[in-house]
Parts: C-alpha cells; sequence; structure tokens
C-alpha cells in the first residue's frame, strides 16, 4: 500500500491504498492485509474492494470483535475464522504438489497452528494438523510420525519450553519451521522462552519464525513449494 | 489431549479429546486441565465428559468470570474455589502418608498457594497452609516452626524479595519447594525478582518452580510422596 | 563464616573463620567453601586448618588455576577434579540407601553434572552419572531409561533448550531436580534459555536449581535421602 | 556421543565416546563436533579417531589458540579454516544439484558466512559467497542480484539492523534462512537487535537462525537439498 | 508548570498551573501539554484556558476517550485529530523556509507520523507526508526519493525490523531523525528491536528519538528550522 | 497478619487477620494494609475493624474503583484521597521536629508524591509538596531551592530520565531519597529508566526505592525522624 | 574537574584537572576520584598534586594492577586497601558524633563492605564492620543484632538473594542503606537479583544504593551525620 | 567494501576491498573503515592502500594494541589518538562554516568525545570540546554555557544517568546529538542506563545516537552542515 499526504490535509484522511500487486512476481507470494492497528472502517471497505474486484486477497489478525463490527452483507464476502483470526475473500489456485504437516505441542497452540493452516489454504496448498504430539508424552509423538514423514515440510507450533523442536527435529529429514507460541505464564509469558528454546535446538537446521507467527511458517513453507515443487 | 485434523475442514472444529490416561502409569500423576487460553465451551463439555464419566479431574486456571458463563448443572458437577481459580469433579484416594506444609510470605500470596493446596486436596494428599510468615516480622516464622518441621514436605509461597526461602530454609531439613509469586508494582511486577531471588538463596537445596506454579509444586510433592512414603 | 572487625583495622586482615558447625544439625548438611571471589591464600589456609582439625569439607567452583598456587603439601591433603572444580579433605560416612541419577543432555554439561556427583561423593552419597542423552536423539535416552529408573531420585543437567527436562520428566514418576547450564552462545549465552525452559517444562514436578548449580542440585537431593531414606 | 559412568569414577575420567552414526539415516546429516566448551586433548584425539577410521567429520567453533595446540601430525589430518574456525578430516560425496548463496552485509560477517560455506563444503554442496551487501548502499545488493537469484537457497548472514533480510527478502522468491551475528557495540552488542530485526523482517518467509549460527544455516539448506533435490 | 503545595491540603486539589512562557527564549519551543496521566477535568480546564487568553498550545497524547469527555464547546476550541492523538488551540506563524518530508514504512506506522506532522503544523512547519515507503518492496521507496530529497530535512518513522532507516540513510544527504514505533506483536512488541534497528542503522548519522515519540523528531526539525533557516 | 488454615478448609474462608501490633517497637513504624491483590469485602472488614477499635491505620495502593464499592459508612470512617490512592481512619501523634520536602519533576508525578506526602500525613511528620521542579526548565528548580533547604530531609519523585535527582542532589547538603515513577511511554514506560538513573546519579549520597514507592519514602524519612530528632 | 579543549589540539592531551573544590559547602561531601576508566598517568599526577597541596582526597575502585605501576613514592603518598580497592592521601578531621554499623551477608560481599568503610574512614566517621550475618543461619544475625543496635546508621550489604535486608530492617528501627553486589554466578551475576530484592524488601523503609556501590551508601550516611548529629 | 568469493577458495583469503567511492556524492559523507572484528593485516594492507593512493581515510575504534602491531612505516602513515582510538592518512577540506560544541559530563566520557572530535577534524569541521560539565556541579555548565552557545551544533556526551542531556536541552535552541557511554559499573554498565535517560530526556528535540557512537553524532552534525551551512 502507498500513498503521499500533503501536509494540507494532515488529519489522515485515508482515501486509498496501492497494493503491491508486482509482489507474487518478485516473491513468490501475493500481499496479504495485517489488521492489527487498522481502522475497522478501512479494513471494512479493503473487504469490499477485494471483493467487487474478484481478487482472492487474506487477512491476518483479524479479531473476533472487529469482524463482529463488519455487516452481514460484508461478513458474506469473506470466510472467517475465528479461532485463528483469519479471513480471506477467495483462494489462490491448488497447488499440485507439495503438502505441509503443521504439528502442535498443546491445545493452546492451535490459534497459531491454524494461522498456518489457513494461510496455506488461501495459498492453495495441501496440509494436516497434527495437534497435541507435545513430548512429555512421548507416545503422543511417536504414533503420528510416520504420518507427519509423509508430508514434504514441516511447521512445529510449541510454547512454554518448545521441546517438540529438538525431539521432532531428530526424528526427521524435512525441512523444518518453528513457530513459538505466546502460551503460558511466569516466565512463559510472551513466548521468549520458547523462541529462544527453538532457536537453541540441539537438532541440525531448525529455522525459526517470530512468537505466534503462523503465516511466517506459512509462507517459508511457501517458497520451497515455489521454488522446488510446482 | 490429542487429535489430527485434515486441511479439509481446517476451521478448527475441534470435536474429540484424547486424555493421556496413561501418565499416572508412568509419572504418578494424572493429567490436568490448564483452563487459561482454552474456550468456555470447550470448559464446559470436558467438565460435564469427565462427571458423566466419574473421572477425578482438576481444572487449573479457571477463572471466576469463566467459572460464572457455566450453568448451573454445570457447576454442580464441579467443587469450585474462586481464590485459588481451582475445580475438581471428585478427588482421588487419600493418601495414607505424607503430610505438606505451605508457608507463605503474604496475603497476596494465598491463591497461588491454594493452587498448591487445593491440587493437594485432589491428588489425597494431607497438607496445612501457613500464611503470612513473612520474614519482615521474624516472629510469625519462628512461632510456627516447630509445626511447620512436623510436614515431611515445605512447600514456600513468596513474592517480592522471597526472603521467606533463605531463612526458613536454613532453620529447617525438610525438602523444599519454593514459588515465587507475582505479587508486588515496580521492579518488583511478574515476579522475576521473587524468581531470582528463590533461584540464589543463600540456603542449601531450594529447588524452584516457575512464577505462580502452585500446581507445579504439589506435583513436585506428590513424586516424593509416591516414591517414598507410599 | 563469622567475625566482627572494628574501624581501627579496617583493611579487612581478616583473621579468623567461624564455622556455621550447627547447620547439620538444623538443615542435615554441613557448610561447604565456596571458593569464587575469595582470595587464594584464604582458601589455602582453610584447606590447611580443616585437614589439621580433620574435618571433611567440601570446596565448590575452585578452579584449577587457583589450585594450582597451591604447595605440592596443600594439595596432598585434598582430592581434587579439575572438571567439576571440587576438592575435599575427606567424605562424610556412605549413606546406607538412596541413589542418584545424574542424566546430561550433552557432553558439555559434564563440569555442571560432576560438580553434583563430586557433591554427593562428599555427602556419601552413591549415584550414577549418564551422560549424553539429549533428545535430539531419542535413542540416547530410551536406551538407559531403565537403568535411570532405578535411581530414587534424577538430576537433569541440560544447557540449550533442556529439551531433556521435559522428555525424560514425562518418562519417570521418580522426583527431578533440573539444572539449566550455560552451554552455548548467542541467545544461549549464560544459560536463561535453559533455565526458561526448564522453569516452564510441561511434565509435572520438575523443581529447577539456578544455572550452572550442580552443588545445589545434590543439597536437594540429600535431604530427600535425610527426610525418607535414613 | 553417550557413555555411562558409575561414581566409584566420577571425576570425569572420559574414556570413550559413541557417535549417533544413525543420524545421517534419520535427519540427513551426520553429527558434528561441537568444539566450544571441549577440552583440547579430547579434541585431539577426536581428529586421530576419525582420521584413522577414514571417517569425515566436520569441527566447529575449534578456535585458532586451540588448534594451536595440536601436534603437526593432527594438524595435517584435517583441513583447518581459522576465519571459520572449522576444520573437517574429509568431505562427504558431492551433491549434483543444489546451489545456495550466502550474502553477507559487512567484512564483520565473514567469519559466520564462512562457518556457513565450510559446512556445505564438507556436506558436498555447492555454493557461492557475495560479501558486503549491506544495504546503507544499495548498489552493492542491486548489481548481484541477478547472481544470487541463480542460487536454489539463499543464507543471508548479517549484524547491527540486519536491514538485508527485509531488503533481499523482498526481492526474490527463493528460501531465506538468516543468520544475525553478534557485530557491533552499544545496544548492537550480542547481536540481539539483529537477531530481533530478522525476527521481525517485513519480507514474508523469512526463516531465522540463533546469533553466528553458519552451522544451523547450512543443515537448514541441507535438510531442503536432500528432500528435494537429490 | 510548577506550584508549591502545603501538607495541610495535602490532597492535592490541583489549582493552578504555571507554564514555561520564557520556554520559547530560551530554546526555542513551546511547551505543551502532554495528556497522558492527566485527568480530564485538569486538561479541559486547560483548553479554556488557552482559549480564551488567546494563546496557541499544542497538546499530545489526548486518546479519542477522553477527547469524548470533553463539552461541545471546548471541543469547539481545538482542532483534533484522533488518529494522531492531538489538539491545538490555534497554530504558530508560519515559518518562510523549512520543507520536513515524514516517512514511514507502513500503514501502522500512521499514528506517530501524523503526530510529528500535527506538531509541525502547530509550529508553523510545511511539511509533507510519504506513507509505506517499506523496504519490503523497494520501489515504494525509490520512485519517491525525488521527491523526498526535495526537502530539507527527513524523519522516518517505521516499525518492526526498521530497515527503512538504513536505506533511505543510504540514499540522501539530508538530516534524518527516525522513530521507531511500537508495531508489531511477539519479539516486535513495544518497540525495543526497531528502536535498538535505528540506533544500530549502518547508515551514517542517523539520530534516534524515543519509540512512538513522533513529537520528539518535529521538535528535532524546528531547532534545525530556527537555527538554520530562519 | 497471620493465620494457619487446615486442608479441611482449604477454599480460604479468611477469617481472621492478626496484625503486627508489635511493629512500632521494633521498627519505629507500624504496619500498614498494602489494597493491591486484597479483595474489596477483606478491605472493608479491615476498615469497619480498625475504625471500632479506634486504631490509626493506613490503607495504600487503594483505587478509586475499589473505594467506590463500599457503603457511605465505611467511607465515613476513612479519610480518602483518589490522587494518591491512600486512606487513612486516623492518624498518628504529631511529631515535634522534622519536615519533609517532597520535589517532584512534572504534573504526572504527583500521585507518587502524594502517596509520600499522605504517608507522611499519617505519621503525624510536617512535609511540603513542591511541583514541578523538572530541569529542563533549571529555573523551576533553583527559584523554590532555598524552601526546599529548609526541611531536613527531601524526597525527590521523578520519572523520565529523572535527572532531578542529580541536580538537586549538586545543590543541597539534606539527606535524600529518590522515588522513580512509572511515567511516560516507549522506552520509559514501567520506569526502568528513572529507576536506573536515580541509581546512577552523579550526586553523591543518593539513596532510591522502589519504582513508585512513595510509601516506601516516606518510611525511610520516618527512620531518621525517629533516630536523630524526636 | 573541568577544562576546555580547542579543535587544535584534539588528541587529548590532557593538561590540567580543576576540582570542584565547592563541593563540600554545597553537598557536605568532598569530591573523590573515580579511578575505573582514567588512564595511570592522569591518576599518578593526582596523587602526586594531592600529596603536595596536602589535601585529603580519596581515590575508589584503584585496582591493584594500577596501583603496581606507581613508583614507590607515589605509594608512600597514600595509604591503600587493595580489598576495597580504595586510597586516600590523609583523612578529613575526625567527626564527633556518630556511628555506622556495616553488616555483610557473606565473605564475598567484604569488598564493598570495605569501600564504604574505607570511605568513612576517610570522612572522619566512626563504623563497625560486621561480617557474614547472612540469613540462612540466622543466629550470625541475632547474636550480633544488639551490638549493631548500638549505631546511628546501618549499612546492609548483600549479594544473591539479598534476604538480610528484609530480615535485618524488621529488627531495627534505625536509617539503612542497602547495596547490593555483583557475588554469584548464573541468575545471581551483576548482582540484578541482589538489586531486586532490595527494593522490594518488605520491611519499611529500606534505601537502596547501585550495585557494589559501597561509596555511595557511606556518602548516604555522611549525609545524616552532617545534617542531624554534628 | 565488496567481493565475491566461489566455493572453491571458500577459506576466505581475502584479496581485494572495493571502496564505496560513490557515497560521499549520495550521503555527503565519506565511507570509513571500521577497525573492530577486522583482522590486522587487514587493516595494515588498508593503511598503505589509502597511504599511496593520497585519499584520505579515517579508521575508528583501532586500539592501541592493534596499532602497536603496525610497523614504523605503516604507523608515519596515519595520524594516531590512542584516546579516542581513531586514525587519518590525511583529513578533508577544512569547512568554511559550521562549529560544533563537544560538552561531556566527565573525564570518563572523554575516548567518546574524541572520537567525536577527530571525526569533524577529518571532514574539515571546526569543533571545541567542552569537558567535566556533569550537573552533579552545575556551575560547571553554567559557567560555559555562553561559550557553548556560540557553536552552531551542540554534541552531548554523558553515561551514568546522563543528565547533563535534559539540564543543556533546556538551556539552548541548537541542534542537539546526544551519545551515552558505557562508563559506570552496577546497573550503569554497558550504558542501557545512560540511553534510555537521553531518550526519555524532557528537553524537547534531543535526538541520540547508538552507545559510545561518537563518529555517528559527528555524521549527524555533518549532515547538517552540509545541507545547511556549505
Amino acid at each position: 500500500m502507498s500513498k503521499i499526504i500533503m501536509s494540507d490535509n494532515d488529519k489522515s484522511n485515508v482515501s486509498h491504498v496501492f497494493f503491491d500487486y508486482n509482489r507474487t512476481a518478485r516473491v513468490g507470494l501475493p500481499e496479504a492485509v495485517f489488521c492489527q492497528g487498522k481502522e475497522t472502517d478501512t479494513l471494512r471497505s479493503l473487504v469490499r474492494e477485494f471483493h467487487f474486484n474478484k481478487t482472492p486477497i487474506l487477512f491476518t489478525r483479524l479479531k473476533p470483535e472487529v469482524y463482529a463490527l463488519f455487516t452481514d452483507e460484508e461478513k458474506s464476502y469473506i470466510d472467517y475464522c475465528p479461532l485463528s483470526a483469519t479471513a480471506y475473500t477467495s483462494v489462490l489456485p491448488k497447488k499440485d504438489k507439495g503438502k505441509v504437516a503443521i504439528v502442535t505441542a498443546g491445545t493452546a497452540d492451535a490459534s497459531v497452528a491454524y494461522e498456518a493452516a489457513r494461510t496455506l489454504s488461501y495459498l492453495g496448498v495441501r496440509h494436516t494438523v497434527f495437534e497435541d504430539c507435545g513430548v512429555a508424552g512421548l507416545w503422543r509423538l511417536t504414533t503420528k510420525l510416520d504420518a507427519i514423514n509423509q508430508h514434504d515440510i514441516i511447521i512445529i507450533v510449541a510454547g512454554l519450553d518448545a521441546a517438540l523442536a529438538s525431539v521432532l527435529g531428530g526424528l526427521t529429514s524435512k525441512p523444518l519451521y518453528a513457530v513459538p507460541t505466546s502460551v503460558g505464564y511466569g516466565i512463559a509469558e510472551k513466548g521468549n522462552v520458547a523462541l529462544g528454546s527453538m532457536l537453541t535446538s540441539c537438532a541440525p537446521g531448525v529455522a525459526v519464525m517470530n512468537i505466534d507467527n503462523g503465516y511466517g511458517a506459512a509462507c517459508a513453507a511457501m517458497r520451497l513449494i515455489n521454488s522446488f515443487l510446482n
């Protein structure tokens, strides 16, 4: 998005948004709308604009309380998921190849995992979510390991000590993207322990995204699918 | 809990939860439900499920405002304590041996202390809470020291400078678990000073739990009771 | 140790040290000499004093470069281990019961693990060190699990993401003391990630010591052995 | 590596090291020797062992001052690079496919970039190092962009504000692994700003490694090459 | 503002405020009212006072929910902008010379950018806002570069990794003031990464303001305009 | 306060509070009630208890929204100040000697300054509040310096960079207690900069209290008045 | 000290130092020389200058390795104490009144305690050092409490969890200055835990100095002695 | 500097360096050599290259112990200042206009102040250093204020609480660049308190550089001189 505003109207009556339509050509990923910090009216007009332009677009961090302020008609223009706080007007063409496994440590990691899952749905990429594989009960992971390894790329979503990254990283040869989550309380609050834990994983080649950044992990996976599989 | 969800239904219509029923055999402690971050409807269905299965289960971090959204019938299925934000459908069999003293520094530490106390009640372990033993008035601790020392295990709950850990740690030979609390303001906020203080206690052999983790201290105590006393 | 010095001689010509000989009666653990920050001459005179008094005493954090400044005779008075930087004049009577397993994640955790091991040797407690059980290669842990579980208490020593705590904590019912280590670089430096990871372990009842505090974990174990097994 | 040591010989006379020879089968990457914190004698015996076993092995974080203590014969067994502090006895078979671009922001990032480059050399992967592409002089990057984009995977190595990650991330569709470096002083010291900057990059799909972890980025690239190109 | 209150009336019935009317003479900038933490009644009486005194005054951090509590008459006394949370009773005389470019990385930086813009409006300084010039899409910046460079001073407003500072800093010879914003989540939260990134910018001579301090950047620009251009 | 609660009634039906009535004898200061984190019903019963016992007691951190829940009768028992969030049932006897100056940097520091002032009122100590002496307008301080220096003890209350501590510390020979405040935004948030600034003041002998701890500064002053002036 | 240097000789051939001789009149304390970061030659010339001027002056943070570079003659001009790293050319006149107790928690706090003690010696103030009163062995403190309470002012010096501040603060009515020390390892390193602990002490009226700032505590005590006792 | 290195010679035999000779045209400032982290041989060859090319070049962070390894001939090619750790082969043409005042709080800030001064000398800009103006002795600043205000731009260099920024910022209308220094110990260590203090200065329009970044402040000043005065 881009605009220039002169000092005569410095109260930000934001009139127009120019999208980076060229981004797909450059980086293989279309621009998305990050809703946090944007005003509801701006979001609503973007929904209408993309709907009428018949352009597939993804909205992330669209909180249920903001979505509730949309009109019924605006709501009908988008496919909304409250758990992941994502929405899209329509999805991109299905990719023929490339399957992504999204593996979470606990129930509380679901919102981040589904941000990744929904982003992949929007991008046309097949994926499976494996929930509740936390390593304090190893059987949860080991019984699903074969199914996980039948995917091309693995996204690990975990909070607290994020021990899942090292254990799963030691059991698979697949590319791994690890997303720390801001689950927990006390020293775990905000997800910095999980972030640190994933960055220092003993398993080789674990790459890490920002805390709660399920969207970013899906984008990283998309780079692989674009480069190697399609 | 464990489930697999395929990409066709990636909006997380969470249908089923598989508990780690085997955990008691492995680690001597049944799984509990950590309520923070879970949706109210999920919690309500878990309450009903465990009630009808006649399975004892502990809920932690069940905030009063969430509990208030339960139906009266659901409320009747559980024993709820707002101070500690805990609930259980029923308790496990009483342990014959093993008494735990829970010692707090100040009134503000009560919610954490009672999370430990209620977890022990659920686990069938006898315990006594000694409140307000902060060492800025040493007599508060010393007059209760004999009573405290008649227990097998001591859980220390303190915020701010958590000086109680060093003083009590120097006056008893019992196993000690120290729980820092997020009491206070300014530099004390969030409990990091209390955590650091307990980890650097001059008294030898003070073991520390995460901030506000009364549940964890009760579990640590349970490991001792299972291993040595029953 | 204790002394009073008047202002006339305020240059700290430290003449005498009074030990807390009564500590064993109070807390079941004798006082030890923490060498870091003490001057070499003070340490040397303590070695001689305890040798001639035939009193068993433990020295911790006695760096090799300090030990190298001792006379040969002083060296002959103590049993020194450079890896763990510990020494003792003689050991306490063997405990009849109680066996401690010390389990490390990697080779770099050895110095901390052996501080725990040597402290237990000094205290007369039997123990086994299981090195290199890091969970990035799960078989390293699982092949030793039965042997580990034949001990009464488990000390876990790990740096980096310290994922071992959650995995082993989910596979054993024994009392657990976790010691984070300051192994690694970047975000792992100083051991704060490992500390945070252990405090937020998903396995219930993991109690944590200060970073690199193998001595403290041995003391915590000793409290259990004193209370329940001897 | 793995060993068990009984309490009789608790002074850590480390006799033997068992490698995780199975790792390549599991994760597609052989184990490497992380030299930091290991004693020189241990490293020297490992060099000899791997040389005589004719097993290719990589040593990382082998500081020049440690290497200087090796005998000439031991030195002759390895290919040593002081800038990257890496060594190997021999390299693995050349991979037919897969080229990695390693792009740095400044001269001071070279040691980390070459840790990645040397790891790739050891793993048999072709690669090119593009140095000094920092975006304060954009032409440095833009004149090399076409050459960079002819590689399959891009590793970005940058310290300070690590702005290169966002700029290059917006100019390429290739998979990206970003390595923050501990270059600089003041608030830049230790690399935490660079780490935070890369994790919050505006370019989509930038995956991040621990500070100074060139080895990890090479391993992450290897997972892609193993999975998609060979 | 300044007052003395004796202990008899220590309940702070704040009666009167003395402004630093002399500040303009000393530092070339009039005092402004920082509304955060001030009570609504105090703010309302200040609005009336300055209106009736016909004194131009700027209010910063005047949240919409506080403004909503003003009477319609009070509202009519000020020019209010909700996006930037600023208001003024009237503006100072237009400066003949000096034009400031305010360049933002993304839409979410607008509130800070407009705090700077509105402060400049109040101070009588011409300026242009260039929004959405984030360097993940370099063309956004490069197509506006000539227009930006026709200004005398550049204020850069960016959150997350704030890479815009280094790129723009390398493309212009103008004085630069960089304002980090508290945009984003996870490690970006609170703006500390953006602050660190701007302070360590590779481009020479980038001067930095506190997080979200658009007002301060405008004041810094005003010092230049006062000193060199008027 | 002190109580013992047995495990049968572990839901914390807090029946009774025992005050440390002996504290005045030991430390010269009566106990106060810190309201934050205490339940409203507990506070209301304490108000009634102290009122009927005719015991002077101070309540700190009694937020207006909690006070609003008191009955009119309960409100009539106490003297309440919303700005400082303090209340007392009655005050202690006036001290004959000792005058305290409370000097603030800005209006936003008032709530903390008045917590100190009100505590001194309760303790019977004379005091004067000098507001808005921030050193960005030096005349604000210098014109009041003589009046300030006619007091026996000086409490400095300042947020942000807290530069007032060094400047005033260099202009007076009086005992100084500095209280940092959590005023401001960005890097100033929470008051850690002000705390650090006061602890590193160049003026010799500046002693510092916790952030926002006006109560503590008044207690520190009281120790001097008790020891030297009464 | 003060000087102006023109740009022609910008290599800092520091020719002259002007002391703040007026400081004693203003704040009751003469200026001291903080040696850290000053070059040895500067320190040596200051020693000679103050010796020949027969002016009493205190040097702090004068490390033994710097002192070793002085000539024997220069050494003869000062009274040097390596433990506290302090020196003075001569002392100020003895104060008739005012006795300060300096109480430490452990042997490792001695260097800071003696920095306070030596500063008091220089200032002519009587004092006693009570070492090793750490509260993990309460008898160490209680047996000396009466002697401590016979002093007018108490300086508490403690590292690690600094629990001594709360315990002693609850047992005395004297003015208290607490100095955290940078003793210990792991989370204790650098003294931040001790600082936080002292700032959040439960005992009322504990005022805190910067980490390791024994000099500052002595200055704070001097302000009291000047104001109230002489 | 820029080079491309192919994987055949990945041991970094750095052969050549390409300078950003175009930088002066773009940003008005020539590139400088930041010596920290560069190898001595590289620095020595740069010295020779720039000497023989008769190109003025500035070296920063050239530590005396590195300079000592230069040959006498190489030393003769540069003008070296050990205090500021800077060197240049020759200086740029004198600017006709623009005078910069560099004001420090204490002697320990000299190395940073002279890094700024020497950079200005190299850039051909007139400047004056005013040392030791710390506000704990206000007269030090006020007696020099008129002289300071006769300069066009002011650079403030201060560590610890950096109170000088607010005081001087309130006494001058000139453009201000504030450089925090890493002077001090305890909480002051590394300069983060000074950095935070300057960023939150109450004086309006204080712009801040990275800790110890005297070079950056000189560059910022140069941008003004280039834009407005020459």
